[in-house]
């Protein structure tokens, strides 16, 4: 019995995904649960018993939408799934599940899947972005996730674009206060002149710069000229033979990646941009880089 | 015979080291000689003739103060010595020593020769900066330096810390926009509003802060913010487990390194931002890369 456990444990919904002994998606069995019903590593555990319906697994993979300690698997502080925090859940989940498991962070293990299975597959060194609520990035080389010496690195929401505005993170001016799907929605309004009243999503403003709204257009000219200014970053800092882009945003290419990606190329100098490719999988990218993880946890024993 | 030659042909001087089978710069012999008595590569074989006299040794590097393709080391361009522009220079001086050699960019060698030999001896992920005329930079891994897709990694320099002043490179708000030698200068000049008359240098800067020039110390205060900015976004992306600075400007640390490091550290939020030590190898970092180098192509062949 050699398949292997995907398990991409979100704040709303959680994606349990079985797959073949390389991780391979085809020929792959899916569930979508509510991740109220898999509320607490017990309610996850009981669901993940439910799918596999007896079967056994070489391995598991689980994501955690957090910070999460690499050597230990201990999860630091997961803002959506509050449970996990301090717990090692691969651990926990391995008692039940009668398997060897590994946690790795929602972004890396989606990253990991873009590289080796996605838009990335056949190239060795990748950026992958993922443009959700916040910006989360990972450097991929040879299918593996540079992590950096503290497990911190790939932080392109982080990386300073030049604002003033504050960011959640504690400092100002990083690309996320201008591009972060939370953040894009309070920038429209405030341009608007409405402070208060409903909050509006990144998908909101998109619709309105569709319909020719100024504001919701101004608002995403700012955001793209900051992602395009990460970009040259990471092409000065790191050099990628390839970016891949992806997340909620990437799916109105025409508003955020597409513009963000011509001022990159106008406005390089020395810079070797390379080629800029969409995210290929889409909502299942974490569920099976979660399997390729167990399928790199029973290669390395 | 396993002596190794190791030549930084720079931009005034040229420094010939001549070391042992690993490269150590122990038990080395030096020279260094003015590099118009080195111009061309004639001139340069006829100096490391000169100093060999008629010892052979098992392979040699030579540093390049410009851009460099790596596969087939052939110059891209140097504004410093614009005769070597579209030579290898390993190949031709090869044939003049009778051995193989190995063209290294300039901050790549001195980078190696810090990671290896010098203040990053005994840690594996080093982030090594120069902070010269411009401001090079060189992410090394287990003594190897990260190149890149392209070659075009660690240019720190041009990272954007949020300003909009011209960059050489033809970008707005580069680190070197603020931090670099050439620049300095420039800036206490302007704040000054002595925009003609002679160029001031970064020493001149540093010298006149000493001695409580507001406006030094304000140019140099902007500066080491800009510096601190850029350290936190090598953090968040690359995630180093140490930092060495080196260069001109390291040489008076109370005015330019400690500063930023400071800065930094009040500045970090998520980050893990590691220790920051200063280079250790002096003028002669490059030369030792060099040697270096040279072993690494005895050793790979």
């Amino acid at each position: 019995m050699t398949a292997l456990l995907g398990i991409d444990y979100g704040g709303t919904h959680t994606k349990l995904l079985l797959a073949g002994a390389d991780g391979d998606p085809a020929a792959t069995r899916r569930r979508t649960v509510p991740s109220a019903s898999a509320a607490g590593l017990d309610g996850l555990a009981r669901e993940v018993e439910a799918f596999l319906g007896g079967s056994s697994v070489a391995a598991f993979g689980v994501t955690v939408p957090g910070t999460l300690d690499v050597e230990s698997g201990v999860v630091g502080h997961s803002a959506n799934l509050p449970w996990l925090d301090g717990l090692a859940p691969a651990t926990l989940l391995g008692e039940r599940i009668g398997a060897p498991g590994v946690a790795v962070q929602d972004g890396v293990a989606a990253a990991i899947a873009e590289a080796r299975s996605g838009a990335g597959r056949g190239h060795d060194d990748i950026f992958v972005v993922a443009l959700g609520t916040g910006i989360a990035g990972a450097h991929v080389v040879r299918g593996e996730v540079r992590r950096g010496a503290h497990g911190g690195a790939g932080e392109v929401g982080h990386t300073d674009v030049g604002g003033d505005l504050p960011c959640s993170c504690g400092q100002r001016g990083c690309l996320e206060t201008l591009i972060g799907g939370a953040q894009l929605g309070r920038r429209w309004r405030e341009r608007l002149g409405s402070e208060g009243g409903d909050a509006a999503s990144a998908v909101d403003v998109v619709r309105a710069a569709r319909g020719g709204d100024a504001a919701a257009i101004a608002v995403l000219d700012d955001a793209t000229s900051a992602l395009a200014r990460a970009l040259l970053t990471i092409s000065a800092l790191i050099d990628p033979a390839l970016f891949v882009i992806g997340g909620g945003l990437a799916r109105s290419p025409e508003w955020t990646v597409d513009p963000a990606v011509a001022k990159a190329r106008s406005g390089a100098t020395f810079h070797r941009l390379p080629d800029v490719v969409p995210a290929g999988l889409g909502v299942w990218a974490g569920a099976q880089g979660a399997a390729l993880s167990a399928a790199d946890l029973v290669l390395t024993g």
